[in-house]
């Protein structure tokens, strides 16, 4: 045992993308607790409650107790599930958690795989000791500071004038000697924040999602997140979707300004949380990065979205974009500036232009890639060595469970994974809870399931007199959980219409990577990898979709990679380093952006696409 | 006459500064008028009331008609007095226009002598005409901007978030074009307006004085004044100079954040005011300078003033600063940037670097000269081809009528000139009406006047026995105008204080130039030139100045030249030419400030400038 107590094994969770080092004697789920990811364990850890499932995907653990072999099915077991207050390394250990393991205020998926950069924020500090003013020596304060910093070889300052205020004071209070936070550029330098000495510099990053906004607070000097958080965002009120939000600011004029309002309100509450979890002022954030599409770009900083919801939909600004935090009314330091990188079109917008670079960060530059950030609207690019061909799809929220008759969100009881098995319906929930609605992974599966058995053609229809097939007015249906199994006592099923937007929804993708190709001049076999990315991504099953069609069916397995929140690691990326600023213009600068709906054979290929086959179709 | 009629005479409205080409049939009131200067004229140009009086100061009028010869004295005649609408040139001629000629509104002085600057402001304009978006070129509407701006030779635009999204609208509502008002500079140029084609732009100079507002609303383009207007600073209502408004700040916090409102909404009703004078928008202003004394500066952007308040006084920032309009809450285009030239320290302010740029262009470099910019505090500068030693003295509120018994502004029924003649007082007043009062000149005068008639001696004591002295609660007073000759029926007297009062101011001012000199190394005589700026400077009678030894009585008359509010066209240089900004950024690295509390000799040679001696003393 010595020899296990000595090993240093490390223990990566994915898809959180938090990474320890444990010896052999840490079970996983102290392993979890330490890197800072809560498992559910309603037990407390002792193996009673089963709810700490984590599943091995690469590494080798003690084998599976007695304990475990009693909570987990024979199935699970050959999966690679495991209880993590049961297992200990033997070897550095990749694991999967899933949803279900991870307490209701984590599921909101704004972790993503993270890579390295090397760190070269915009907004370094400098400590500065003064000699104080006398009758003999009149330099003003601002000189006094400035023959500091031209001298530790920085361009003389240009400041807020409410900063200018602060440095005065705080030079006096502190004894002529101060922190300042210095954002260096050619010609005059910006300060963004004074402190006392040694204050940590932190920066923000965020991804400021249709649905979703998650904010990551970070140490500026050691790269490290301090915390992170994903809220709600709250212009949903006001519009499910970027379309009906943009309708919403057409209606008045102050509508606009109203959706700016709350959301850079919900903004700062949440930055508040933030720096409370890690023990620091909101004035030490000193440097931002949002990232989102070009729709909530434009809400957040203000500028016009009337033409981003009329042909031919043209941002108003797609160019990079420096903003004073102070102009955006955002809790920082009043000093701090917000980076924004470049737009590519109205529907592809920075947000991708972020996930392309935390995807370029992560693997060889030569390998041809797909990135399919998957959301209401997704976007795809395909990169090659030289260029990128990027568009826009409206998939839809069908993913998300929307305009799903028995559709829901990824919470608890909601249906994530369905078995058909001689004809009875197995289905797992989140959390474990009595099933009430079902979710985007979980209508997936369950197409997928119903394909397979034959009980949908490919066309969708549901096959009448198939087991489970039952009339509702005159209208084909699933009956997946029968009223008296539920949580909320009514029968869960799949309609026709259901299995339709689902088929919309997955077309769109699939003809929006056929194009890209087209347009490329490459085969599938070509693309090297296919990087999944956006929240539903994540959980995507990939089997389910490869079964109904959403990727082409000749693409490897092992080719897919489901990166998690790739727009929140760019974000962080171009925090941390100016040269990841720099880096995604030139990205931009690579896109060949393809509007859909004047290629000219789009429709015919969306027709196609919407077909339900996949690889097994082919054996049909 | 034919000669007369095609000849062509300029003539030259001093300290106005105003110019205009008439002909030999143009009486002088009308060339006025149509110069834009409004003088008194009561009986409206017909030679009955003798309102319109102006001085010959230089080149040749039609011989004095018998209106003239009737209406004013033969002194008034010896001096060059005329009355406007009875004297017609026949040469360019240089007229002084006395303050008693302008009607009340104009007597704020505001205006100083030009001289001609090469424009090159720093905001320029770009009409663009764009195609508009299509499904074939989505580029966003700032690229579309950014490639007519780029070809253009500027580099692209940065802009207020603001601007922006005016800039969208415009574009759609103007057919896809716009004026641009930019302002060029490396690496990205600021976007600062927005307009409809061909909308002139304006620029704002403007002088904070402690007492008073000097604004004027410039062309862009052609440099002309389209129009000025001086107002009272509201924050006397919280101290009259600037060190009771530094205590009132130092009370509570909230009080600097008060004056500073305070002084930004007179701006603005101001900015208003010469917005509809000048027929254009505010919105039309996508520039600004602004100067003042170092506390004015500082309330005005809303910096630390206590250090200014205590020894040392220095300035929280003596840099040029470049902020902008919106961030201030200026009633401009919410792009425009305001430009505030260095502070020297914290009693020479921006505006006496803003006097020196005006002194500087105004005559030739090799020249050493003197500057004296007379106000509350007086700042002197002493200019050689090398460097500038400048130096700050608390002159004290007395000229402007303050601190002394009977004093007042020179407001209507305020004595301005003062007569002894063998024991009989003549008294002359602004507006001609009965006197209620005495201002500075009219103080300065009759001092100067006593002293020469030896009723006051040169310690200032008034003595006792003379004509018109007599004893008040045992304390020496002269009686100036007995109360049934006043407007007000109270006799208007001059104190033994009043005399004190004039002693400590000019001997503040002579101490002050002694010690520049002798910093300098140089001798009275070797200064070519001695420049009188400022309000009361404009109006100041050289030779009571001289008189009561103001100024080294050695200094021939000639050599004084009185040019009005230099600081104020100092502020227009800098607005009309981005050349003039540079330069008064140079001109302060060529200050050498000296502290006149350390210098070593200034108590000796401050008693020794209180004595009132002037050249005419050596006779005695």
């Amino acid at each position: 045992m010595d020899t296990v107590r000595n090993a240093k094994f490390l223990v990566d969770l994915q898809p959180i993308g938090r990474r320890i080092e444990v010896d052999g004697e840490t079970d996983l789920l102290t392993a979890a607790q330490k890197a800072g990811v809560d498992l559910v364990a309603a037990c407390g850890g002792v193996g009673i409650c089963g709810t700490c499932l984590v599943r091995l995907m690469s590494g080798e653990l003690t084998p599976p107790t007695l304990t475990e072999q009693d909570l987990l099915s024979t199935a699970q077991l050959e999966q690679g599930y495991r209880l993590a207050c049961q297992a200990f390394p033997r070897s550095s250990v990749r694991l999967e958690i899933p949803l279900e393991s991870l307490p209701s205020a984590q599921k909101m998926q704004i972790e993503g795989e993270e890579s390295i950069v090397q760190i070269d924020p915009a907004v370094v500090a400098l400590d500065v000791t003064l000699s104080p003013p006398n009758l003999y020596d009149l330099r003003s304060d601002l000189t006094r500071v400035n023959q500091k910093v031209t001298s530790a070889g920085f361009s003389p300052l240009q400041s807020e004038l409410a900063l200018l205020d602060t440095l005065s004071h705080r030079l006096r209070e502190q004894g002529w000697m101060a922190r300042l936070a210095i954002r260096p550029q050619e010609g005059c330098s910006h300060l963004t924040g004074v402190f006392a000495p040694a204050t940590p510099l932190m920066g923000l990053a965020v991804d400021i999602g249709s649905t979703k906004l998650a904010l990551y607070l970070i140490d500026l000097e050691g790269g490290a997140t301090l915390a992170c958080c994903g809220v709600m965002n709250p212009q949903i009120a006001y519009g499910e979707d970027v379309i009906s939000r943009i309708a919403f600011a057409n209606k008045a004029p102050e509508n606009r300004k109203l959706l700016q309002e709350r959301l850079i309100a919900t903004l700062n509450e949440t930055i508040g949380d933030l720096c409370r979890q890690a023990a620091v002022r909101h004035e030490q954030i000193v440097d931002a990065v949002f990232v989102g599409n070009t729709a909530m770009h434009h809400f957040f900083c203000g500028l016009p979205v009337t033409q981003l919801g009329a042909s031919p939909y043209v941002p108003a600004v797609s160019e990079a974009l420096e903003v004073r935090a102070a102009e955006l009314g955002l809790k920082t330091s009043s000093g701090a500036w917000v980076y924004l990188p470049p737009n590519i079109a109205g529907y592809v917008g920075a947000d991708h232009t972020s996930a392309l670079l935390a995807t370029l960060a992560m693997s060889k530059a030569e390998k041809a890639k797909v990135l399919v950030d998957i959301g209401t609207n997704t976007e795809i690019s395909l990169i090659t060595c030289e260029r990128i061909y990027s568009c826009s799809t409206a998939s839809g929220p069908a993913f998300e469970g929307a305009h799903i008759r028995d559709g829901m969100r990824a919470a608890a009881g909601a249906i994530e994974n369905v078995h058909l098995r001689d004809g009875r319906v197995e289905v797992v929930t989140v959390g474990g809870q009595p099933p009430v609605g079902i979710c985007g992974t979980g209508i997936l599966k369950a197409i997928s399931e119903l394909r397979q058995a034959g009980v949908i053609d490919r066309r969708g229809t549901l096959k009448r007199g198939a087991p489970g097939v039952r009339l509702e007015n005159d209208r084909a249906e699933f009956l997946l959980v029968p009223a008296a199994l539920t949580g909320h006592g009514r029968d869960i099923v799949i309609t026709r219409r259901d299995v339709n937007e689902i088929q919309l929804a997955k077309g769109a993708i699939r003809a929006g990577i056929e194009i890209c190709l087209e347009v490329a001049g490459l085969t599938v076999e070509e693309v090297e990898e296919w990087v999944i990315a956006g929240a539903f991504g994540t959980y995507l099953d990939v089997n389910s979709a490869l079964a109904i069609g959403m990727f082409p069916p000749q693409v490897p397995k092992e080719r897919f990679r489901q990166v998690g929140n790739a727009a929140g690691m760019g974000a962080k990326r171009m925090l941390l380093s100016r040269q990841q600023r720099l880096f995604s213009n030139e990205i931009v600068q690579r896109v060949e952006y393809i509007e859909l709906t004047v290629y000219p054979s789009f429709t015919q290929k969306f027709v196609e696409a919407m077909y339900l086959e996949g690889e097994e179709e082919q054996a049909e």
